[in-house]
């Protein structure tokens, strides 16, 4: 067992997958809940996902709390929690954007920010909500950990040997560079695909544009079914990287547009010739 | 039987497919192979695509012709054929691209091509060669059909016949808007998904982007890893509708990016949102 009670603030298919893993793991002793939805937590508990129901004064009494809920709730969260933690209390939080959530952590945590450890399992699912939940969502994934210069660091170990119970990989790197990479490799892909089917929903013609998309296309736009709300939430939560990231793919496209409009054979057979490449390698070392 | 001779210009996925679903189907008595590469030609023969390799004055002897080819090599090979064309003989093509097509055999066959019916079977792999054909490549899938005005009512009712043998629903749509379609569903998304991906390889701390890429990087990702020299043709051939879509898509990323920029959640809410909404729908009405 690595701690004995573990809190989870926001039972849903993160928060709710990862108890659930723990447990399986016999990494933890109880599970405690809390949220703002007593139905949602009540079927968690009849799931097996978490032991009890608490309030945020109890859940704050836990060895380690972690807090599964979109990162624009962070800080009012730890501020309800923040006068009852106990003595050596670890917070985590599995929020998407990082830099954001490590400054309400200092904001609302104040000294005991060093007990505040940010994490990114990066997992997740087009379904959400507790009835999502599954033991197996982390094994084999990447958890990212962006630990501060102060972070205590038998919080930073107690939180990735909780994460490797789970079945995940740990990593760490620096709060701007995580919000950097996943920028580039996650929002702006997401962005890039909600704004090519908006765009061609917008048209009094659209029918006949869908009508014939295929397989491709479904593939490139799949994460344009992913959630509108959680979608606007992390574009906000990490505007600059976001803007940085749209800046870089417009001035790539405006690039192509001038290849094509050129007739340059040779620039299009460059770029599309780099990028397979650059693909291929990619997908190669993600499948060893 | 639908008809007695088929030749196959180019044997590779597209063609060999095309001969292996209508051979099973009893649809064509004797499949003629013609093409530039005997050695990959005799493996066409060995696995039972084609019956018989056969020069291009005894191709053009055949009841219909199929030619599936990089849609730039189209109006050299309609001149390689025209002079031997029999009477009745029907031309046929499986190109991605339809206007510069119908141009071509305008210009190579003369008065014949009321016998050139274009096509575009929506069907591919990312796999390539006469090694990837397959007997139920085109089954359940959509194939286009773009005649011309004059193009002869028999040519197109043979071809669709042997489409259907091949298991594939036909439609018929005009050749520009064809073009002006796909590029919007197939050449766009395809552009975008080279460009997103290059831009990323260019940077020299490429690697680190690369090694946090997860599933939602994979699937938008996928058509990336197409074969770079048929997407130039495909840019190049069909031009104009590629620089329509592409401007569309900047206008659309930038009014992304000013709801980014601006902090407009509404906005981003509402593009998001109705995305995903175009998306269900779509996606509900293939499933079907």
């Amino acid at each position: 067992m690595i701690i004995q009670k573990l809190a989870i603030v926001g039972v849903g298919l993160i928060g709710g997958s990862f108890a659930l893993a723990l447990k399986q793991a016999g990494a933890v002793g109880e599970v405690l809940g809390v949220g703002r939805n007593p139905a949602s937590l009540n079927a968690a508990v009849e799931r097996g996902l978490i032991d009890r129901v608490v309030d945020w004064a109890e859940a704050a009494q836990a060895d380690c709390i972690l807090l599964a809920l979109p990162v624009g709730e962070t800080e009012a969260v730890l501020e309800q929690l923040a006068p009852h933690l106990k003595a050596g209390a670890i917070v985590t939080d599995a929020g998407s954007t990082k830099a954001n959530v490590v400054a309400a952590a200092r904001a609302a945590l104040g000294e005991r920010h060093v007990d505040f450890v940010a994490g990114h399992p990066i997992a997740g699912s087009e379904q959400s909500g507790s009835a999502a939940a599954r033991a197996d969502l982390y094994q084999g994934k990447k958890v990212v950990l962006t630990p501060q210069a102060d972070t205590r660091a038998d919080a930073l170990a107690t939180v990735r040997a909780l994460w490797e119970a789970a079945g995940a990989q740990v990593e760490t790197l620096d709060a701007a560079l995580h919000d950097r990479v996943f920028a580039a490799v996650s929002h702006l892909p997401h962005l890039a695909a909600f704004a090519l089917v908006d765009e061609l929903a917008q048209r009094a013609d659209g029918d006949t544009y869908f009508r014939f998309a295929a397989s491709g296309f479904r593939d490139f736009t799949r994460i344009a079914g992913s959630s509108p709300e959680m979608w606007r939430d992390i574009a906000l939560a990490n505007r600059e990287a976001v803007l940085a990231e749209l800046d870089a793919y417009l001035a790539a496209l405006q690039g192509l547009r001038t290849a094509v409009a050129t007739e340059d054979a040779d620039a299009l057979l460059a770029i599309f010739s780099r990028a397979r490449a650059a693909r291929e390698h990619w997908k190669k070392k993600q499948d060893v």
